[in-house]
């Protein structure tokens, strides 16, 4: 019956795909269940003529990634690399300051060493927490009823400092310092292998694209299921278990039946479905407490890059209140055509300006790029693409889940404990680059390993696997210089010239004064 | 036919009933879909031999909330009061304080001063904030960007004021301090009139129950609309519209038809629908950002109500980590009947100890009362009733939703605004005594009148109107002594000590020691 399957799989995205493909080439019989009319999830790539194809969601990949890597290798798609040839530009203060490598260089010795300060305290910090069980860290309960902005209102000193960590925060995990726990964002770093490893283009999380758009990997792993098995616009509104199998209802009235289930749709969202018996307290309670982050990705196409001629790559950080973007990125294709920049509108400033029409967000665009990359040709884009997520209906918000103060040591546990015959999947479930498309694929593979174990056929011990580095797409240690280790931190600068003289006092308060002032 | 009507209203809890319930007196064809078999949502009334009868939610009413009082004066429900005849309890340190009154005594003049100014805080700084629009406060930003927490590690200095002020929260709100936005705190217990006026039980909030319980009002509005109006078992799962009319569909594939929609279901619960067009981005993220509270609440049966022979109430505050319940309240019925004492478990503490079982929580229940009210006897319950709301599907938890750090100031705004032809009740929309039945009638009572003013029945100035004072239950002020306006913060005291001598600055770093150290 076509209807009937040893398992049934909620949500086509990559992490559900993922889970669905390794079932299948173990011989389980599986059905997909997607609510929308297209498979990939958070990953949509566009196609038309102006822009050949482009990625409107999760696009980027890099060394470590391992197990997307070996999905596209698998279908033999390649990736190219994001340019960061030339330079890149941190704007702040109305001033767009060239740099090379991943962080910014700060205005003054006090603002660097206060940067190196943060970023080494954030990864040793993180060193301390579990990848599996973060809620397990020595300090899981202190960090976690902190959030990330009271964390850097008391350990960053210099106001540039702080300006940029706001920036990581907000570029990294779509949300603003105050609305997260420091727990969740140090562990979140900590999965994408650190502070540079996250942020980096190069040797980094961005240091590559998928040839042709990274929706293809879906693509093809449903087309290796086959039409019949992944059955589309069809939301999931009732899950109803008996102990032995799981009922499975759509929202036009279909009926599926399965032995197991594997959830995998964004964690809000499973909030929309009925459950039969009733989900247990803590659960019920999880789907409404980890809520989608906010962002809008823009494409602005040209007939040149511009940027490139000027001695820019095209990526740049921007710190300004009034900015629509954050964060931008070189975006030609890789035979060089359709020369674009990418821009994320970010945190709150997607909130604000999702009310602003198409037309408005492109116009506000251009005249920012015209200041930070200083060309007027940034205010006459040939074509523009944008795609706001917070609006999808069906993702609730990209790139992932943020979690509050709190959630993370009470509820973080049931994250991915089973409900009977239920699984779960999902990008968030994962200990590596949750929150990546890396992320999604360790999640679907570990969810399938779940389910074969419950039914006998791998052991318990199996269902967690190491994934091999990737032939092509390799990884180098960060250098770490003896400045960045032995650099002290400002307070702790200003402790040292203490011992030198009292002379310190002042400086310290003027420093205090920039911080509370400036 | 059946299944149409002027205006469909989703959710049959007392704020979606009491919506009906105006539409049904002003002509207006209405209809209400329900997802449980029954009405009342938050308000549930047990009845069995044991109890009689027990309000397992919503249960307290008192002096300023005119409107659900105005409701029962005209079923004829009559209110009785709370016991507080004799002392009430602050459990503390393992040991019991008596006093009499709202908050309790402080165990030296220095936290006496402490809490005076905590409270007198959170009372001005809610004068600040416009209970229609919080997000126009000030310093909406500043305090929206703080957790509770953090303002209580700033502005209390000793650590008895601390454990009261974190009982004050848990108990208030259901959650933790490090979890609420400060802003939405001081909104919410402004919007109940104050610190005083929320927690007090005469002439506060806990002042009065229900002789036979809360869930009568809701059951009687049905009755009074008919069996035919309000449709049970029905969970509501997609909503059309194509501007002039909606179309609502239900879990078993029914249809409804209506020209308007009020929807009046918890809002994390709105969530479980499929909206057609999509909601707008910042509702679509809205309704994953306000989660339910947490507490479960408890009801141990006595033969006698021992606690008033020794002297005591009934109610305690009860500051421990160990400890199962946070609060108690006297619960003998009106006729003297089945004494009880009512408990709630509370935030963190329903988070860990669901997973208990029911016969564990009783007789731990039972253990720490025999601490709390000095007699064995409380070991030794006859009968036990309690109700996990966050195990409640259709509920998802109780009292009310919190709201995060940065939700208000970016989200608040979108709470009542219409999607097209659908309007929002439901307590969380209120602006006076939100999260309490009061809220959900005065929200629900608006929503009508907003669909009323929409079908051109009055104008949009009659849609927020003001309620008289009750005749029975009237409200007095709460004296505030020269000593509570004028005595000074824990360190505005060591400043004015400091003028008089050097002797403050070896008190202080006593306070320091006993505030960090404690």
């Amino acid at each position: 019956m076509a209807n009937q399957a040893d398992v049934i799989v909620v949500g086509a995205g990559l992490s559900g795909l993922s889970a669905a493909k390794l079932l299948h080439e173990k011989g389980i019989e599986v059905l997909v269940l997607e609510a929308r009319d297209r498979v990939g999830g958070r990953t949509f790539t566009e196609h038309n003529p102006k822009v050949k194809y482009v990625d409107l969601g999760g696009a980027y990949v890099g060394p470590t990634q391992n197990r997307i890597l070996r999905l596209a290798d698998e279908f033999g798609i390649e990736t190219y690399l994001t340019n960061e040839v030339e330079d890149v530009i941190f704007y702040t203060k109305g001033k767009s300051k060239r740099f090379t490598g991943t962080f910014p260089p700060m205005g003054s010795f006090l603002a660097y060493m206060d940067m190196n300060n943060l970023f080494r305290l954030i990864d040793q910090m993180g060193e301390e927490i579990p990848m599996e069980a973060p809620w397990n860290a020595p300090k899981a309960k202190e960090w976690d009823s902190m959030t990330v902005k009271e964390f850097l209102d008391k350990n960053v000193w210099t106001a540039a400092a702080k300006a940029f960590a706001t920036c990581f925060v907000q570029v990294n995990v779509t949300s603003e310092p105050y609305e997260v726990s420091l727990l969740w964002l140090l562990w979140y770093v900590k999965c994408a292998g650190g502070s540079m490893r996250i942020y980096s283009t190069t040797n980094g999380g961005q240091e590559r694209k998928f040839v042709g758009g990274s929706q293809q990997i879906s693509k093809r792993i449903a087309e290796k299921l086959g039409k019949e098995k992944v059955i589309l616009s069809c939301p999931v509104c009732h899950i109803k278990q008996n102990g032995n199998d799981a009922t499975i209802k759509d929202l036009h009235g279909n009926t599926y039946m399965a032995k197991y289930v594997i959830m995998s749709v964004p964690v809000p969202l499973q909030n929309r479905i009925v459950y039969e018996p009733p989900l247990p307290a803590n659960r019920n309670q999880l789907i409404q407490r980890m809520p989608m982050g906010s962002v809008i990705k823009t494409f602005m196409y040209y007939d040149t890059p511009f940027w490139r001629k000027d001695g820019f790559c095209g990526s740049s950080a921007i710190d300004d209140e009034g900015a629509i973007i954050g964060f931008t990125m070189d975006n030609v294709n890789p035979d060089g055509s359709c020369p674009a920049l990418m821009g994320f509108i970010l945190a709150d400033k997607a909130r604000t300006l999702s009310v602003l029409s198409r037309d408005e967000r492109k116009q506000r665009i251009g005249e920012l790029y015209a200041k930070v990359f200083k060309s007027d040709q940034a205010k006459h884009p040939k074509h523009y693409e944008e795609l706001n997520w917070p609006a999808e209906q069906w993702s609730g918000g990209c790139y992932t889940t943020m979690m509050p103060p709190g959630f993370l040591t009470k509820f973080g546990s049931e994250l991915r404990k089973s409900v009977g015959k239920m699984y779960f999947a999902g990008t968030e479930t994962a200990t590596e680059w949750s929150g990546y498309m890396e992320g999604a694929v360790q999640a679907g593979e570990r969810s399938a390993r779940e389910v074969m174990a419950e039914m006998g056929k791998l052991s318990a011990s199996e269902i967690w696997q190491r994934e091999p580095e990737n032939k092509q797409v390799k990884s180098s240690p960060f250098p770490s210089t003896f400045m960045n280790r032995h650099l002290p931190s400002v307070p702790g600068f200003f402790g040292l010239l203490g011992s030198v003289g009292i002379l310190s006092a002042g400086v310290l308060a003027a420093v205090l004064y920039q911080r509370h002032f400036r």
